[in-house]
């Protein structure tokens, strides 16, 4: 049911595809580390499963291969960046780059991102400040698939938030959520596998709990982190409310039930109320706050304690965020990643149209 | 089972008590303000049903009534105040403001709190950007309930975060809510009314599934937005985190499980890493990203339409966050506050004790 893959002969042929469609060299280097990301992390559902439908995108003349990515306002602490259309790989990176400039001098650096598209893992923004002893924050919004809690409308991206925070001797803190119950991407493996979703992922178009996790082809939709009232709904449904104002409302980007489709297939809204889809970045410098040292010895010390916390039977152990995915690289850098078939099949047609060999 | 109140006979007493303790004057008046805002909104777990409790940690030599409060390192977007163990409902308000006064010059400001004490609803924080046309955000740590996913012992507090956003006809977007499935204040009402918990709020000290409104005075604990693994409460437990560590360890206050207890016959816990309790404050001014006016406009535009947002059959229309506080204060400033009798004899009682007659 799949194959596996060096990391290196995946990077390869991302890498030539982008070119192909007339990315500069750099841009495709950024834009293949930043989609791989994904699969190195286990995140397979953002990863270079996702390669032909960017390519699709481009076709449609939704992504511009060749845009020139520009600061257009700016403070001393703040910037709002204009993608041009391109890549949301290309541009989330050179956004994040500008927030981490500006955190260097102000302490901290906050973007807000219109005209771009899907940026890959929130996660991998986030990351970035790490190396230069920040803490790191990317969220976008993206295609509305979520019906806020009491609706039946899609209005809503699954909207995530990713925080990364440096430690000392320990892994980094990396959370990287959707801020829906479960994100698009876990329906998809059920849809694979013809297995049912748990209650309290999807619901059908009526508003009743579903089970059928191909609910969202027959107008049904994701539900917001906490899935009903009962449990909380209302706050994931304010969380991506957030992500959608802070990526979008902020930098004059389309919001709400209007943010482009991912799906090229898909018509883009009518009436959009601003231009291509929204991110948001921060960096906080930790030595705006307190000593580096200080800080992260107090982070191992956060870790350490959390990862000791005693666990509930069946469990031998307390996970702190960006444990998974840490581990699923040092996995996959050594043994491989793996691509189910129709995605390497997929991949392969592409591959063929540009004479590129998978 | 409850008396109405006014506004300005509540007011009244407990910006008595308060002088009581050694308030000044002005102080006096903040914290009345800060902690009365709950009740006015409907959130009665909040408000002047904590004053006993808070003189309490009076009592106790843990709260410092004429503290000097301080900002004790700062950059031109950020800063770190030191509470001195004051009132966290005066040590707020006064972080926040900083905040603010940081965002007019550098486009944001970022204020990390520590040696801090409990600080009432973070809603009332975080709409004092509000005025200013910037938007607001406020978080803090609290005594640990929460348990970790695949974990039963208490790590983390109910940790909420509000975020304010201003609109220009429309109510301004005010999202204020714990990181927890539900918050504590939710189980007290249950208790009273002698009531079951619903499943996902909370679980029994072996970490199993539990409806009892009473399981935290038996080793259970508060569950994470999400409820279980499978309803996404590793998300829960990682917003909590992220929370606690914008709080208290970028500030130097105490954290997760060493957090202060809010009961102050609950015992310190033993070696603390921090000061006291923390807090997170955050303003971004809008016209550090787009002119004031066409945001303004956009957030109307945004608001309507998720107000418009189709119904799900038996609702009569879809929420945005801050609707059902507004609509509270708008009745109970009219109508009165109601108080349940158990905490109008405990504020009788606290009266007594100081002569001030409620």
């Amino acid at each position: 049911m799949e194959q596996i893959f060096t990391y290196d002969r995946i990077y390869s042929f991302t890498h030539a595809i982008f070119l192909a469609i007339g990315c500069s060299e750099k841009d495709a280097t950024t834009a293949t580390q930043t989609l791989l990301s994904a699969d190195v992390r286990g995140i397979d559902s953002h990863g270079v499963a996702r390669l032909s439908g960017y390519v699709r995108l481009w076709d449609a003349k939704r992504v511009n291969a060749t845009p020139q990515i520009k600061v257009v306002y700016e403070t001393p602490s703040t910037a709002v960046v204009d993608g041009d259309a391109g890549l949301g790989l290309v541009v989330a990176p050179f956004a994040m780059q500008v927030a981490i400039e500006k955190a260097k001098i102000a302490g901290t650096g906050w973007v807000s991102v219109k005209n771009s598209n899907h940026f890959g893992i929130a996660g991998y923004h986030a990351m970035m400040a790490l190396q230069h002893d920040m803490i790191g924050m990317a969220m976008t919004n993206a295609s509305a698939l979520v019906a806020p809690t009491f609706s039946v409308e899609r209005m809503l991206g699954t909207n995530p938030i990713a925080v990364a925070i440096p430690a000392k001797e320990q892994p980094p803190f990396v959370a990287d959520m959707a801020t829906t119950t479960a994100a698009n991407g876990k329906l998809e493996i059920l849809q694979r596998k013809n297995a049912e979703a748990p209650f309290g992922w999807v619901q059908d178009k009526e508003g009743n709990a579903s089970a059928d996790a191909n609910i969202l082809k027959k107008q049904g939709a994701l539900l917001p982190l906490g899935s009903d009232r009962e449990h909380g709904s209302h706050k994931g449904y304010a969380l991506g409310s957030i992500v959608d104002i802070f990526s979008a409302v902020l930098s004059g980007a389309s919001y709400g039930p209007w943010a482009p489709p991912f799906p090229a297939y898909v018509p883009m809204p009518e009436n959009m109320p601003g231009v291509g889809l929204g991110h948001f970045f921060g960096a906080m410098r930790v030595d705006a706050f307190r000593p580096v040292d200080e800080f992260k010895q107090h982070m191992d010390n956060w870790i350490t304690r959390f990862r000791n916390a005693k666990p509930a039977e069946g469990h031998d152990r307390v996970l702190i965020p960006g444990d998974p995915e840490r581990e699923m690289e040092s996995v996959r850098m050594k043994e491989g990643i793996p691509i189910v078939n129709s995605v390497v099949a997929d991949l392969q047609e592409l591959g063929n149209r540009f004479g590129i060999k998978l």
